[in-house]
């Protein structure tokens, strides 16, 4: 008897940050897609500059450089006493730390990298141990990323249509987390359009997710972020899925600035609103998403676009980087662990 | 006794499109605000030009627009009878209301042009009418506009923040609807803050609103349009205003893509939805919005801002240009006849 066939696609590699010979090699995506530009940086403080920046971006891909960073900054300190040693490391994590407040990843790779510090005994040997620990962070990262997105994959049905917002796939973590979900998706065999929204003010969907989505040859669309309501009133939508900076107790969610406009917009239309995002994005310390801190960035992105002024010279502009999306609107968070549902101030507290 | 003080603003003058012996005069709304450069145009097929390629936009604006045109047009027909001039004439009332279709003020202009042509004898005697009316139809717009923004701005307190879409200002109208709301509050003395969302794909709010408020010295943020929804939800907002470019029996309104976004948004955050047009907006041979024809624009124009590709290049992208906000969203629709509120489908019925 003839198997039922499946057509399984190959998968397209790519790595957005990674350890390459004493080096954090990455691919800096201000420039993308117009240039595919590799940096390799061997001062943690350009790795810094870079999350700053959001030549690295993506909550899970933060918490990767950060642990990378970590590793080389330890490896460039000179020290003659183990105090003298933890104590620079201390001010090389708070440097890494000061560079964005929303995705808790960011924080919770700091602070695993501290402990292997503290747990080993010789400078030397500690070097040695976070460099093995910061490529442990990225390779747990891809895998926890591949599994949630395998698990989220079961609410993609083949045929269907999914809008996403900014950018959750490979370039923003390990395999992708909501464009992770589509990949895998997409791997599997099944059949998809997507919806890009491009995302301003950085336009991460129309540069970064684009030029992903044509990568991995799935078909898609580009809208601008105020087209999500016309299509969302179609029924042209199956879903939305986006990822996630912060995800607090009781279930709310930070992400990229206009992802509550669409949670908003996909409830009002009866659309199913997914966020997927691995368990290290989730913080138990905080109650509710009023009190995520929320990153006011450089009105000048508003202002301008890729260089050019867009408003009268002088215009004030608003740039909040991220908002918030209370958990009534979120049907389901896709974490590596299973897919949440409401209560959430349960299913987080479980699966931990 | 001292006469309570009231501090009444100059009021800034700045008209977009007008009659200037024998040739319509236009702001090139394309190059504004980094030039402000006025095209004097003698031929009608340049006015056409000009609707579709947004030189002049706006719904009441496109209405004056068409309406020169089509005096122009007149002025340079050579017809020895008055059949062929009528069926010149037609020609370039076709080829003027061909040019954008969601904006019923083209429409409305064109038709009260031609009753003109055919109520008046000679050919000479109907150019010189037809120049007259479209004068009229001009002056007469910015009349309304002036009314309904004295009643609209009824709506808006001392020390409200405001919120709107696209530009509806003086470059829109002749005075301005949603943004004359707002333009006579200021006038009045009422002290203001507007957030002007950017309206991509076009940048309408970056581009026009932001010009014409620092012109008229309103103070403003631009915001992206992703931001909508974080600052209606932080109670910052007292107010939504928009314009129309058709509204229809039931009260269903189409206007720039991203209206319907704010809408929904809007009521979810109990701020007052504001819709704002003359009464010449008014389509009452369309039942609901789902019948409004809504123009799909070049993709080019989402894939490229100002002539710079931001995605890869090949990218599929949508350009949807109006979406249609069904009216239980809408607080109330201000005309120059009255604030109407719901039943839109009696209380639009009886202005007429």
């Amino acid at each position: 008897m003839k198997p039922k066939s499946t057509i399984m696609r190959k998968r397209i590699e790519l790595k957005a940050v990674e350890w390459a010979s004493g080096k954090v090699r990455l691919i800096d995506q201000t420039r993308l897609p117009q240039e595919e530009i590799y940096l390799e940086i061997s001062d943690y403080r350009d790795v810094a500059e870079a999350i700053k920046t959001l030549r690295v971006r993506g909550a899970p891909a933060i918490g990767i450089a950060a642990a990378y960073g970590f590793a080389l900054g330890a490896s460039g300190i000179k020290s003659k006493t183990k105090k003298d040693f933890l104590l620079k490391l201390r001010s090389i994590s708070n440097e890494l730390a000061a560079t964005r407040p929303t995705a808790v990843n960011l924080f919770w790779a700091l602070e695993r990298m501290t402990r292997i510090a503290k747990n080993v005994s010789t400078i030397e040997e500690i070097k040695r141990a976070l460099v093995s620990e910061a490529k442990r962070i990225d390779s747990e990262d891809e895998e926890m990323e591949l599994k949630l997105s395998r698990l989220g994959s079961s609410l993609i049905k083949d045929g269907d249509t999914i809008m996403t917002h900014c950018n959750t796939g490979a370039l923003a973590a390990g395999y992708g987390t909501a464009l992770g979900t589509l990949r895998y998706a997409w791997e599997s065999g099944k059949k998809l359009h997507v919806f890009a929204c491009e995302t301003r003010p950085l336009l991460q969907g129309a540069r970064l997710t684009a030029w992903e989505l044509a990568r991995y040859g799935i078909p898609f669309t580009l809208i601008a972020d105020t087209m999500t309501g016309y299509f969302l009133s179609q029924g042209k939508i199956d879903c939305v899925i986006v990822g996630a900076d912060r995800i607090v107790t009781n279930g709310d969610v930070a992400n990229k600035i206009g992802t509550y406009n669409l949670a908003v917009l996909a409830m009002e239309n009866g659309v199913p609103f997914y966020v997927a995002a691995p368990t290290n994005t989730i913080d138990l310390s905080i109650g509710s998403g009023n009190d995520i801190p929320i990153e006011q960035r450089n009105p000048d992105e508003v202002t301008h676009i890729r260089g050019i002024p867009i408003a009268p010279e002088g215009t004030r502009a608003a740039n909040p980087a991220f908002d918030v999306t209370p958990h009534r609107y979120v049907s389901a968070i896709i974490t590596e662990c299973g897919i949440l549902r409401e209560p959430y101030i349960n299913s987080l507290k479980n699966i931990r």
